[in-house]
């Protein structure tokens, strides 16, 4: 890749604290499973900054395998899940959630986001239907803060589908693959300790803000699904050095590095979006985190494709293309200037 | 963990090469999902080292992970895997298999090996009884090597097996979780590359030889399964920041670093099994690897608990214990002569 | 149930024939498990009716188990069933394909069905798309005939659908729990044999067509998947007293009587649809088979529901009420005359 | 079968009161899916007879089908079922328990029983190894009156199973596909309410004691799992006419048929039993009920096959044959005097 890329915030290792810290503890010997003291020291850093002191957190290794772990723990064998049709659990995750047995129930997307009318309606709905034990029963619900499409659900929309949730006793779960650059966006009405209450479970995504791997997942109120560890290990996914997971947290979120490297994307991101701007690039989607999505002609793509690298999303009816600009933690101002340059000459 | 610590072989990080390569690495752009060029390396590289250039390689995360990926990738609906009793799929997996809907078939353990003879005999029964389309047909053979009890098939058990299952058209798996602690035993008479000439499939395990996580899963003949990427993605296992596993597979099997501190290991296990001979202290197994099992006397285990670290395997009918001192790359002279001193004063 | 219903069309037992054959039969000693000398008479019957001489057939219980069964019988477990949004797996069937471990993958539906041009595009965006392989593949494609509107597919329909499945290498799988009622209306433009000639599997509906129970899944080039049996098995289908659903089959298949049957249930519906007409009653959609969706007011319904049961479909947005008026192979004139007299009232 | 077959103890259809209670209720319209007048009668008939006013009952259509529901149904994903090793759903049920994702956690079986101190012994080890969060959690006890070798738990023995199950918090099951054989046979010394009593969850055979399929299932005190309607329904267990099933047990439940058929089978038993020990042929197992299973040298096995159908069981190291001779509820004095003449010429 001797181009800038754009195409994800998965593009480099991870912040060099993070490694000087896996450097600094690499001989000391350590229980496995998640039982080391890095593991319990990253625990209580997130219980206080998220302030749920009762939490129970778990430490697994990535999104497809958190998203489908923590909703299998949650559902009985007859539930689902219901999500934004656009959500990560119902496209990209390759079935995991139906390989657990549980069906994903697609809401309409409105700017990646479902909200609180429809999900009521969907539930009276179903509720009201004299064959509705013929059906998947509703389970949970799923949603992703930013979403797929790096929108963000305001507290007052959390709040409302929060009492939805509350009225049909389902619990709320938030994918929060990419939670630090939605808690950073300038755009954001709440934070991480608002988050946590409003929701019954969430994951703070490491892999994509900064870590090597790692999601950590919170159940706030220390209501952790009974025998949650041998569900993780079932689904292959508890790591035998799970200080490896625990290191990267604990290092995290000391002395707020996981909230400052989430700033960096936010700001690099607000730059590239302003670049697309003065050119006359429309976005699909006005994204206020990490992810832009600008709307190219095939001319256009093609110029810039000569200089640096991006997602193509998705094609238009008119022939344009959806492409994806993403900045992380790591993205550097001179990535910017070569974007900026590549723009000028597009 | 003040103590010194034998309890398993992933009590510290990785190999200090491991690391630097990690931070050499760290701000280079590349994608995601082991399409990097240090997944393309390590590739290379472990095609190589097993003498098979057609292999398909892929990099998982752990063990369990692995062993249930593998098995559902190469199964029908239909198919269950014949495994030892005692083998780690069949115990300690938390039924990872069985989450995948297929039944793991024990036969009886030798010395936590399986035998042909057997094998062949249960092949026989089977498809002789009548009923047997009412019964979980056999699709795969699943072995460990080294075993869970640290014993090792000879090339000459490994042909029989081979034998059977080509004989009822069963593909043979290896679990190789700690491959190098096999295959740098004394009592191994075949090398990596015989290992893959005789099986379907293996794995490299590099969370208990000297990674941060990760097993390389390798098909010798270019014969895995259709969409394996579609059905690790599914299982949950597929890392965004595949360079993770690309980076230290890469340097594990550069200039044979995989096998020398795998015998590392070896030569302290045969320290520490003298050790205890000398002491008169029986074995409850003749281990060649890097997993000793001396069974104690509550008085010894009492006074050597004191001391050091170790893990507790099971209780005998006269009331001794099998325990299980792991040695492992990292093990070091400083660590054997703390064990030295506390038996001595056992 | 007092009065008259046309709530369905599994209100009534079986045709008197069955009930005949199953007294005729009953003290004749048979082997188990479908091996029985009823079975194979009526897979010879069902393999000549629907000119497949190389059929294989096996008989199951009840739609959902056989939809559930044959789709993870014939798919991997990286792969999902193509469907209609209204199609009976994708909605009423409790999820039994997600419990299988696939996906439904569910395409818009036109007055119940899907078309080859949605099917195609839907292909061929899918296959593009780069990221794929992190989605479920797509593995068969399931359609029902008739649908759950009533609804027909014609044979260019088919064949297009077929044209499209053939492109992709995608097995065509039909639903026929209505079969009969399906191939005996007057909209129905080709027989059994030209339907085999163009699927992979389907399956001939007997619960709603005059059984007690039973679904006769007809493979029709013997390409049954393997272990099919065991399958069907491990899906809890397999009735140990299969005799139950030959002798069933054997006496549907005898005579034409299936068909005669169907035919009944075609009039008395074409009768209920000009009865509805007659009062200026609109349909919700036109069907051409047994299963009609009256669309009633407030006080319609009010008054229809005081003297004949039928079902509640949906509301629609101005009040009204979708109904369904169902019949059957027991449907008489008798019911329908009370039928037309409570419109008379209403 | 021109020969009198004592294979099984489904070889004819259903009871004659059955067919006739067919006939009689064959045109009157009903509700489907177990909400017919039928079903209603049948369960009130079974509440009073199991003496549990409070039961919630629940009918489907085989042995199988009904293990792998009501055990998915009580499981959480984490655990797995015991049962003996020779438990039905161990071997001859083609992996359906794992297919719902269980693993069957096999203990010893003594004349096909498990007992009361290796179970608590499995359970006392099981908590006390410090690893047991790594393995499948024990969810239920699984038995089988009779079981699969005819044997029957006396009522200590069932108490005393009671008493582990409740010590450690675990649900007992009975899996009474031929329960009507064990409660009429000379050695039980326990009635239904008995049984209901010391169980959480037991079924009723129909299948194998004069229906022509159909289980009961019984949740003695009201404790139907939420929604278990909706994992029939996913299990594909849920049959449309379920008025088959109740028209069944409603003829079954009435003036005590099911008894005094099931009654038949044991009295045929021990003339068949005294038949064989009349000629020196042992039994492999002393079974009290309807399934006997005689040795057989090679010249014995070839006479008596050439004059009627039975079934071979297994074969003994020294070369004879374990059979197995089944009577039922249709076995008649003249298919008992064909058996005996066979014997005499053997």
């Amino acid at each position: 890749m001797a181009k800038t890329a754009f195409t994800c915030d998965y593009c480099e290792g991870a912040h060099p604290l993070i490694l000087q810290a896996l450097i600094d503890s690499n001989m000391r010997q350590e229980p496995g499973y998640g039982e080391d003291s890095f593991c319990e020291s990253a625990r209580a850093r997130i219980r206080e900054v998220a302030g749920c002191p009762e939490a129970d957190v778990f430490f697994l290794s990535g999104g497809t395998q958190t998203n489908a772990t923590v909703i299998d723990a949650m559902l009985r064998g007859y539930e689902g899940v219901i999500a934004s049709q656009t959500g990560h659990i119902a496209v990209h995750e390759s079935g995991a959630v139906e390989f657990g047995g549980h069906k994903v129930l697609a809401l309409p997307q409105h700017d990646g986001k479902i909200n609180a009318t429809e999900l009521e309606s969907y539930l009276q709905t179903f509720y009201a239907d004299a064959s509705c034990e013929h059906m998947v029963q509703p389970g949970m619900v799923y949603i992703s803060f930013p979403t797929e499409y790096g929108t963000l659900y305001s507290r007052s929309e959390l709040e409302s589908l929060r009492r939805v949730c509350s009225a049909f006793e389902l619990p709320l779960f938030v994918d929060g693959a990419r939670l630090g650059y939605g808690l950073m966006s300038d755009a954001c009405d709440l934070g991480l300790s608002e988050l946590a209450d409003l929701c019954d479970v969430f994951y703070i995504g490491g892999t994509k803000v900064g870590a090597l791997c790692g999601e950590a997942v919170v159940f706030p109120r220390g209501n952790a699904p009974a025998h949650f560890f041998t569900t993780v290990k079932q689904h292959g996914a508890l790591l035998a050095k799970g200080r490896l997971l625990g290191i990267q947290f604990d290092t995290l979120f000391k002395d707020g590095l996981y909230f400052k490297i989430a700033r960096n994307a936010i700001e690099k991101a607000m730059k590239v979006k302003a670049l697309f701007a003065s050119k006359g690039v429309p976005m699909f989607i006005d994204s206020p985190t990490n992810q832009q999505f600008p709307v190219l002609t095939g001319e256009q793509l093609e110029a810039l494709s000569a200089e640096v690298l991006f997602e193509i999303w998705e094609t238009l009816p008119d022939g344009r293309c959806v492409t994806r600009f993403a900045t992380s933690w790591a993205t550097t101002d001179e990535q910017v200037a070569v974007l900026a340059k590549a723009l000028e000459r597009m």
